[in-house]
């Protein structure tokens, strides 16, 4: 398998995507190649001095580095970037996954520009009229995906219908149904309530759509306290409220995270040595691990990671388009929308 | 001050409200009467067997049973409960708020119809168009008060602008203004992004509108995972929205909180005696303590408190009526919106 990393992307840009997969190489043999997309000497040094490749040298056989003029910053503006293109490295990358050279593209830049530059390169699924951001939510006890989180920020039932087959096409390809003991996936639609009716006219009509959809187990409304504890595979909702979701699920963690932080380092003694309820909280908590946003509807494995990135972070998101490749992500969703 | 509260509302009904009540009445001496609405049977055995009335039958004195032979059920519909109104508890109480017998109205029924009702006998101030409800997030850093968390799924610009007066007016009823030395309440519109021009169209309008209004500190845009740390007083959005961030935040807290005490419960040397950092956590993160969302638009205080509610968090809504009460809330909202 090859990848193709945006190596400038994100907040971090190099300092991130540089460890992050040097770590891949070492873990996944069977990544035969990875193409780094950058500045051809910024790359080299940062190769040059980094801590894997002086322990084993063999490393930077596995890496072709392709040099790019210049990078999409995040401020940069969607409709520019895709009018412009010019020769970045993230623009390179999306070439390269729609040439064919490498299976899959990972990048933390500029999450309008890589969806536009993404569709313009390697085009949609017939039919599909928007690519949507799926998000893997941090439910520790199943894991289940939410989509749209931020690509369309208005939706017609008929989106929100077609988000729920392409997050189904997910997760078949992460779990074959053979797994799944012939179970379909389950799916739910984000609202204010859970009894039929509540909601906006687009969230009751798509209902009906998944409904009377027999690819999948159409499991009802869900309300937003119950996102990190239902046992469903998926929850469409339009990219406005996912977006509001996520991030509001993210920032308590966060919030919580930091109070407990606070409250170890003034009880010294439970943490030293001691691994306390609030160590092992920090630990399941660390919302690195699921990192990495699946862009849907594009005939390619494009992983947007988040754009405040680091090393491990980016090495998850790597890792999300290891695990979609291996699980043949674009045949599984070819079929879901057929 | 007098207080009315809907005794049969919410899925506890009298096992919330009578002890509630009670803990109200000791803990304010200028509670002159609480007049409680429901079935005198049902509420006449609530109090002869409550620990607080046998401890101290004097509390009977302030207490005024109100007789209702109906109530609202959770799951009747709103439009229903308006058209028909009959003699539920909560239609009598809200009655009673109207013809001031009452300062203000606590219940913990079903939400839809508490705002009918209450729009029907209290009427709405000039120019407000539609009641929204207001949450205290908890944030522990800076109190701020989101709406509308669900009162209105749709909204226009002008609505989320009249949202954000609103916000400021209950915002100066609890912090006097010479409090705040002097400073207008910052005012922030929930988006998915914090550059100009994020969002839907609505959003981008009301910035505009709130931009343009001396009356408040329009900070800009927030995004969700901001809500807990900000600094601002008030955040403004539609009721689909604000009904899914607070939600996703308090379901966050939940699901992190069962998390911290099964690991409590499985370090037993921690949780004898020891006050660690998850136990610190479980107490701050106790969201009973915010419960209580205002209804705004109101010529009266209307409080709705949570449908779950157990007596504790029954009891923060009571208390948050009479510190409203105190801070002439509908005096202010009155001079705020004029």
């Amino acid at each position: 398998m090859k990848i193709a990393i945006d190596a400038m992307g994100g907040d971090c840009g190099l300092t991130a995507t540089i460890p992050a997969t040097l770590a891949v190489l070492e873990a996944y043999p069977d990544i035969t190649k990875v193409h780094l997309f950058g500045h051809e000497t910024a790359i080299n040094k940062a190769l040059d001095s980094a801590e894997r490749i002086l322990a084993n040298p063999l490393l930077r056989q596995r890496l072709q580095i392709r040099h790019a003029e210049s990078q999409v910053n995040m401020a940069d503006k969607p409709a520019k970037v895709l009018r412009e293109r010019g020769e970045s490295s993230m623009f390179l990358a999306l070439r390269a996954l729609a040439a064919d050279e490498v299976d899959a593209c990972v990048s933390s830049g500029n999450t309008g520009a890589l969806i536009g530059l993404a569709r313009h390169c390697c085009g949609t699924f017939e039919d599909v009229r928007t690519v949507a951001i799926c998000a893997q939510l941090p439910n520790l006890n199943h894991p289940s995906y939410l989509l749209d989180v931020g690509a369309n920020v208005d939706c017609t039932a008929s989106q929100l219908h077609q988000f729920a087959r392409m997050g189904c096409g997910l997760v078949s390809s992460l779990y074959p149904l053979d797994q799944r003991l012939g179970q379909k996936p389950k799916v739910r639609a984000l609202s204010i309530g859970v009894e039929s009716g509540k909601g906006n006219q687009a969230v009751t009509d798509a209902v009906a759509l998944c409904a009377d959809d027999a690819s999948m187990d159409f499991a009802g409304l869900i309300e937003a306290n119950q996102l990190l504890m239902d046992d469903c595979d998926v929850v469409v909702c339009d990219g406005f409220t996912g977006n509001i979701a996520l991030k509001a699920c993210e920032g308590t963690a966060d919030y919580i995270r930091s109070y407990a932080q606070q409250a170890l380092s003034e009880n010294p003694r439970q943490s030293s040595g001691v691994e306390g309820p609030s160590e092992r909280l920090l630990q399941a908590m660390q919302t690195a691990r699921f990192n990495g946003a699946v862009l849907l509807g594009l005939r390619r494995t494009v992983i947007k990671s988040h754009g405040a990135s680091d090393a491990i972070a980016f090495q998850a998101a790597i890792e999300k388009a290891i695990i979609l490749e291996q699980g043949e992500l674009t045949q599984k969703m070819m079929k879901q929308l057929s």
